[in-house]
């Protein structure tokens, strides 16, 4: 996939709140029921995640999505 | 699609902002490159749209994607 700013800045907010909740990809994953590689892809903006991931990523992480794209910078 | 308590939170918040900026599915579409009987589907919670979509959404409202999903309920 070709590079993507919008998908890379939320790549970039999802990272951030990770790691703000002392997070490992792999532990997100398996909070979200998804695979460690994919959150990483996500992370790097390499893969156009759905909605509904946004929000399971979110779930995960104990907030909501506008508090997840809220990072968005 | 089955019904997705998510989807379709978003698909309410994605509307709200539409009216707010007066516009219909058609000129939602048309701003945002999609068919209209997308717009209607996601406004539904009817499909899982991706995260660019959500963007491309967000820059055809003039808001950006924290705006559209701190209004969902």
């Amino acid at each position: 996939m070709s590079r993507d700013a919008d998908l890379e800045a939320f790549g970039r907010a999802l990272r951030h709140w990770r790691k703000q909740k002392g997070l490992s990809q792999e532990e997100l994953a398996g909070r979200s029921d998804l695979h460690r590689n994919y959150v990483g892809l996500v992370e790097r903006g390499e893969r156009n995640a759905s909605i509904k991931t946004m929000f399971k990523l979110a779930h995960a992480l104990g907030i909501n999505v506008a508090q997840l794209c809220g990072e968005i910078r």
